[in-house]
């Protein structure tokens, strides 16, 4: 970036406190923390050595850009106390969920920097991994937020608001959806006191493979090759799960759908 | 191992291949291939440097094991020209849903060795990382095969023919059906010509993520949360998609399930 940019973070949690610092690291300037919550907002604040305030009035007007990241249920509520005399500033959120258009009647600029990871508190991530997806209401400023984005990952790709609806439900399977598999897996193995550590080899090569070939060309397993044998057997051992059995069964009949789709 | 194990193997597909390549590599001598089609048999033979036949006849009895990997389907017609004059030899296969009993009324020492991997002819795989499940008809034949499993990876468990059936199971949930969430995944953003490598770096967070923690703690997205709003928005967005709706219920229901389950 031309300039170092003058930031606020608006919320404490796992994504503000992983942009905090990844924009920091790139010479941004973090100006302030706000939180509801003193434990996080000083948490942060600390982490960064940056002012914090809990108080919406005490919001500086200096920055460049506030960055909002809260949850999708506060978000409402706390927009028009923080765009309150900042309204010619940029205001961007970082949800995957909620549309651009939720600042049009509020704020002249504003956009949309979604980093889209599975956050969790015990794990650090690593930025320069993670896919953003950026969107804005002027020119300037998307390129502005896709160089930002690209001080902190090499992955930038400009998105609309339906296009991210459809990434975050994409993410939903992806991620969310095959991470209950391992857990399902995990399940039963533990019912026959068998360690899950031993499915970690099976689970880094599948995910390791869609990185060559695409998810289909990657499928393996007995409802790809429509062994009806292996299937009907595994069917017998869920007798006594009916969730299982019903997920077995609805997910072997849409992998055998799936090869009739166009070829993905 | 103390000493130098010769072995045919029977068969010359992929697993026999990463095998035979494996077992060389460890100081095991592979005396012979047999495979019943010429192409697979000479390809295998020429690339451990040994002799190779096509008929049944010609398997040479000086081997101390026989490894047969072959598909399920050919198995039961081949066993007994496989056995023949070679009875007193130990016999081991390498499915994971075939149970080491079929070879109990044929010869007097067997054996299974089961690699757990999904193995596709366009990767190579570590075997180093792969987990082996081993059994056998007595115990000193179990030592030799720990052994020799030993040598091509540190992940060497012993399993039962009923729990190898459960971990054939528990492969199916862990590997082919978070695949295919991978798969649905691309499908749905192909739809919105978004691109399926956005999501790389999410999939491998999320079997990183599995190494530190469990899968049920690992766990987040809408069904977790019980985030109903996103969960009715993500269902809104597949009412054109019967079999991707019906799977989104059902998976979200399981996740939501699973919490009342004893911690995996």
């Amino acid at each position: 970036m031309e300039d170092s940019k003058k930031i606020v973070l608006i919320g404490a949690g796992n994504v503000a406190t992983h942009l905090g610092m990844g924009l920091q690291q790139s010479g941004c300037q973090i100006l302030q923390i706000y939180s509801r919550t003193q434990k996080s907002a000083s948490e942060l604040a600390g982490l960064l050595k940056v002012p914090y305030t809990t108080a919406l009035e005490e919001i500086t007007s200096e920055a460049d850009v506030y960055i909002v990241a809260l949850k999708d249920s506060a978000f409402q509520d706390l927009l028009p106390y923080i765009i309150k005399g900042r309204e010619k500033s940029l205001f961007v959120h970082t949800a995957g969920s909620l549309p651009m258009s939720m600042w049009k009647d509020a704020v002249a600029r504003y956009g949309v920097l979604y980093p889209m990871q599975t956050f969790s508190k015990q794990r650090k991530v690593n930025l320069a991994e993670v896919s953003f997806f950026v969107e804005a209401s002027n020119d300037e400023d998307l390129q502005m937020l896709k160089g930002m984005a690209g001080m902190l990952s090499p992955k930038v790709y400009e998105a609309t608001s339906e296009q991210r609806k459809y990434l975050h439900l994409s993410a939903v399977f992806a991620c969310n959806f095959s991470n209950h598999m391992y857990a399902l897996s995990a399940y039963l193995l533990k019912q026959k006191g068998l360690p899950f550590e031993s499915m970690l080899p099976l689970i880094d090569e599948t995910s390791r493979k869609v990185h060559e070939l695409s998810p289909q060309e990657a499928q393996t397993g007995p409802a790809i090759r429509n062994d009806e044998n292996v299937m009907q057997s595994h069917l017998d051992l869920l007798a006594d799960e009916p969730v299982l059995h019903e997920l077995y069964e609805k997910i072997s009949q849409s992998i055998h759908q799936i090869k009739e789709y166009d070829k993905l």
